[in-house]
C-alpha cells in the first residue's frame, strides 16, 4: 500500500489549502468565505461553493447569536451528531426535537412528516437561535410557514435539506424571501446533514484548523 | 408560500421514483440496486451510481451478516446517527469508538489521526463484521493496513470517507484490492456519513419506504 498522510494538522492544512486553491471564494462576505470553505470540506465538492445562497449578515447574525448563547436547532440527529461542542462559545444547547414521544402523533394530527411536527417543539426556543436544517425539506418549509404564521424570528436558518422532493423548492423559498432572519441555503438538491453542521461549526468558530 | 408535500409515504415514493427514472442502475446485482438508490437519495446526486465500485457479493455478503447479529463498525458518531436501528435485523450493536478515552493517547504513540487510532479498538470485534466508513479516509486506510497485517477480515467494508486528502486514494485501494472482503465504494472525492449509513440501512432492510 503507497504511504499516505497521518498527521492530522497537515492534513487539515493540505485539504483547506486545496478547496482555497480550487473554489471561487470571492463573492462571500467576511465569514461567509470560511463558512463555504467548511462546507466544501464537508462534502469534497468544490462546485457547491457556486451554489451558496445568503444573506449579507448571516455570519455575523449566527456568530453573535451563538457567542450570546443561542440553541442550535437541528432537524435530525446526524446534524447535532456533527456540531462540534467543543467548539460552542457559550456551552450552547444543541436540540433535536424528532425523537420527541409526541412527534409522531402530533404528524398524524397535523398530517405531515414526524420532521415537520418535530419543528412545533421548537416555538419556545426560536426566538434567537440558530437554525441547521440537514435532512429535511418538510421541516424547512414548515418552520417558514410558521414564520408567516407570526413565529418570533431565528437569528439565521441554515438551509441544507438534501434530495428530490422539496428540497430544492423549500430553499428557494427561504432564499427568496428572507422573512426578516439571515439566511445561509445550498440550492438544488443537494446538502446534508455534514453540510449543515459544518455550517454552525463555521459560525462557532470559523477555521482554526487552518494554519498547519 | 406555494403548497408542498406532507405526507411522508407520497414524499418517499416519488423520491424512489425519480431516483429509479433518473439513475443508470442496470449493472447493479439485486440488492446493491437497492444500495445504490438509497445511496442516491441520500445525498440527492442522481450520478454518483456511475461513480459505485463494488464486489458482486456485497449485498449478500453484507446482509447476511447482519441477519447473524454482526457489528456496525462506524468511524464516526454521524454514521452511527443515520443507521436506521429498528431496520436492523438481530438488534446489532451499533459501535463508534472514535470517543474511546484511550483513542487520543493511541493516535500521538501511533502518530495518525484519531479516526484511524479509533480502529484500533475493532480488533476485537472486525470478523464478520459491516464496516461503515462516511468520514475519514485515514480510519480506511489503517483498517486496510491491519487487514494486510493479517487482522480477520470483516464481512463487507462500505468506504465512504470524503474530501481532499486521501479520500479518493484510500477508496481506490479498497476497490483495487479487495483483501479478500466484499466491499462498496464512492470513487472520488466525494461521500459522508449519510451515504455511508444509507448504504448500511440498505443491506439491513433494502427499500421498505419505497411502496406508495
Amino acid at each position: 500500500m503507497r504511504p499516505y498522510l497521518t498527521d492530522p494538522a497537515a492534513i487539515y492544512a493540505e485539504s483547506f489549502a486545496t478547496v482555497r486553491r480550487e473554489a471561487r471564494l470571492e463573492r462571500f462576505p467576511a465569514g461567509l468565505d470560511a463558512l463555504a470553505v467548511r462546507v466544501i470540506h464537508a462534502c469534497g465538492m468544490i462546485e457547491v461553493a457556486d451554489r451558496l445562497a445568503f444573506s449579507e449578515d448571516a455570519y455575523e447574525a449566527g456568530h453573535e447569536a451563538l457567542a450570546a448563547g443561542a440553541p442550535v436547532l437541528c432537524d435530525c440527529e446526524m446534524v447535532a451528531a456533527g456540531v462540534i461542542r467543543s467548539r460552542l462559545p457559550a456551552g450552547n444547547d444543541v436540540v433535536v426535537t424528532l425523537n420527541d414521544p409526541s412527534v409522531r402523533e402530533r404528524a398524524e394530527v397535523l398530517g405531515t412528516t414526524r420532521s415537520a411536527a418535530a419543528v412545533e417543539l421548537w416555538r419556545d426556543r426560536i426566538e434567537g437561535a440558530v437554525v441547521a436544517v440537514g435532512n429535511a425539506p418538510t421541516a424547512l418549509f414548515h418552520l417558514l410557514a410558521r414564520l408567516d404564521d407570526g413565529w418570533p424570528k431565528p437569528a439565521v436558518i441554515l438551509g441544507f435539506p438534501v434530495g428530490f422532493v422539496g428540497a430544492a423548492e423549500s430553499k428557494a423559498e427561504l432564499a427568496g424571501n428572507p422573512r426578516g432572519c439571515a439566511f445561509v441555503a445550498l440550492r438544488g438538491r443537494r446538502g446534508g446533514s455534514a453540510m449543515a453542521s459544518a455550517a454552525v461549526n463555521a459560525l462557532a468558530a470559523g477555521l482554526p484548523e487552518e494554519a498547519p
